[in-house]
């Protein structure tokens, strides 16, 4: 069984926001988002795809499509196709988002 | 944004294993699986979709493809097109589990 663990597989990189794969297929693509306070990623956007956030651990600041949230453990949002997202670590702990996007870009 | 949070969102029934819709399109499904001790899903085929599973509480007993583990929070697997794939709260605790399908079956 293909089988991950969050903890074992966390892994911050001092110059960028570090993305892990945990699984991929032309179907999906999930990555978790290892995220050092102070460290984003910019506004962009998928023409094709959903893109799912779920945050397991610190506090993310996520602005989709205009609209600005600040994301605790346990909430989700979603960016859909066409709509421009971005997040960043404003808070003071590191920030771990797992992110499901359908179908891979 | 559309914005959801897991504690506000769960909810169990004591009949069957209860399934609360997050996100959905045409590509892509994204549920919380609320699970109580002893309840199940039985095992089941997407042809074509990618099935990951997150554990956020409790503890889940996978079998997929004939393998069977139990993940703990922070744990995720995947069921791919064609995987026989079930799942079991066999603790005594219940259990959160994010779903995430692509495309949508």
């Amino acid at each position: 069984m293909d089988h991950r663990k969050v903890e074992g597989l966390k892994s911050f990189s001092q110059e960028k926001l570090n993305k892990v794969a945990l699984f991929s297929s032309e179907r999906s693509m999930t990555d978790l988002y290892c995220v050092l306070p102070g460290q984003s990623q910019k506004p962009h956007v998928h023409e094709a795809s959903d893109k799912v956030f779920y945050v397991i651990s610190g506090k993310g600041t996520f602005t989709i499509g205009g609209e600005e949230a600040v994301l605790s453990p346990g909430e989700l949002t979603i960016a859909r196709p066409g709509e421009n997202h971005a997040l960043a670590n404003r808070g003071s702990e590191p920030l771990l988002v797992l992110v499901f996007m359908a179908p891979r870009p």
